[in-house]
């Protein structure tokens, strides 16, 4: 069924903001894909259809802790020949997210976007075992890094969470966000550390794609802020993107955030604040 | 070193009331076992010294992820034989922690202590295992449930947690604290949900004990606390928790809680606070 990052981002992302995914996709991406993006007003002009070519395709399980997939099938597909063409709107982006690909293609399209004053990226640990540089020079050209825990580690070899956290802000990013599956996520800055757990829900149907919905709520969110982009901002992105992820994953593939309204969004926020909320012991 | 449920729940109990630990020791505990207790203030009246006896025994190691503790030794010794003895001003309790032990044993103790507002229990898989209907009834009379989330899973089959919780408080609690590592822990109420991050730190040094450090400064703070054991208290109690735990692991065994003071817990209760909050949105 349809997915992928930039499916699942761009959905997540399009309740705040104005989103232009950009990437390939095959012939098998018809009519009824390129709808649902539209009909949430994502704008597909980026959205290069590669003729004779077949979409990128994954397919997985999850057994018992839904915080590990279990790849069954990858297909590169189109996305093996990938090269970023940006249209002179895409270029003139505010805030730029660089899902997980090869790291010099990141740095290519950063490059190309001089405009942006927020930027994030994804990777992996295949980037971080196979171009290792390539990737820490990425790392050193956005505001905030957006990875598991786990990829935090691995990349700097720090095992205490928030050492590697400082490790990574030490190349150049001023936040750091940790994502912990079902426990939640948490933000590293330089003015301190903030953390909120997974949404609480008693029925998790496909994990898949939380944390892509996760990045695209907080990132959609930061784009609609017209302030400063500050400590507070990012807390209430980090929320949004709590509240995306959890609607992502009540049902299989976009389901469930195809048909989301904004005044459910918002709501959840407002729930997620009282269950992360405490006062302060009485004055004596 | 030392170390024990009794002892690290104890230290951090004491810095918000009278407590009185029920347990057997060996000659192997002597005058400096005895005194970083009651350097505290702890009333070791209760603690029973077996004459040729061995004091309970734990070796581990931590690799890795410090959530998992890897058993190297362990030996009952003085504890494989008790059957708790209550003085009268242990009956008399107002609040009750059953540690990890046989579950009827807890029950033992639980019928004993008739005055208690609010009692709570800790067990492990070991009993889930081999005597799991003991549990349940024991579980049936006690206010609360404090236990890592894998042994919640475990004793209710339920794979999701808030499932899970729920199905435990259909027994009887009030509440359920999910202890999840460094990731911090959960309270289930029938209020609702909160969570709280373990505190970020950059050395931890020993997570032994890190549990019964979070027991003991959510019962202990519950049992200072004069007004309803509501939501708020319940949410407050589960900071001090938190704050408890954090200073034990960062250094070996009760080295770091035996000189602490009330005055940084407070301090790291506020930080704590600062680390969980955000603002709602500004009204439009």
């Amino acid at each position: 069924m349809l997915g992928g990052t930039a499916v699942h981002f761009s959905l997540a992302a399009s309740f705040f903001t104005e989103v232009r995914p950009v990437g390939p996709v095959g012939e098998d991406f018809g009519a009824a894909e390129f709808e649902v993006l539209e009909s949430r007003g994502v704008l597909t002009d980026d959205v290069e259809r590669v003729e004779g070519g077949q979409s990128f395709f994954w397919r997985g399980r999850y057994e018992y802790d839904l915080n590990i997939a279990h790849t069954e099938d990858t297909q590169l597909n189109v996305f093996g020949e990938f090269e970023p063409k940006l249209s002179a709107a895409s270029r003139a982006a505010d805030t730029l997210f660089l899902a997980n690909i090869q790291p010099d293609l990141q740095r290519q399209v950063r490059s190309q976007c001089v405009e942006a004053r927020f930027s994030a990226l994804d990777s992996m640990n295949l980037w971080i075992d196979t171009a290792r540089d390539s990737l820490l020079a990425a790392i050193g050209e956005v505001e905030c890094v957006i990875v598991n825990d786990a990829e935090i580690r691995q990349l700097t070899g720090e095992l205490n969470l928030a050492r590697a956290a400082r490790a990574v802000m030490e190349r150049g990013p001023r936040a750091v966000v940790a994502k912990q599956g079902e426990y939640g996520a948490a933000l590293f800055t330089e003015e301190g550390f903030f953390a909120l757990p997974g949404f609480p829900l008693e029925d998790v149907r496909d994990p898949t794609g939380a944390g892509d919905s996760f990045a695209g709520g907080f990132l959609g969110y930061l784009d609609s802020h017209d302030g400063d982009l500050d400590e507070a901002s990012l807390r209430r992105a980090m929320g949004y993107g709590t509240v995306l992820a959890s609607f992502n994953v009540e049902e299989f593939g976009t389901e469930r955030v195809s048909r989301l309204s904004r005044e459910e969004i918002d709501e959840r926020f407002e729930a997620l604040r009282g269950m992360t909320q405490f006062e302060p012991l009485p004055a004596a």
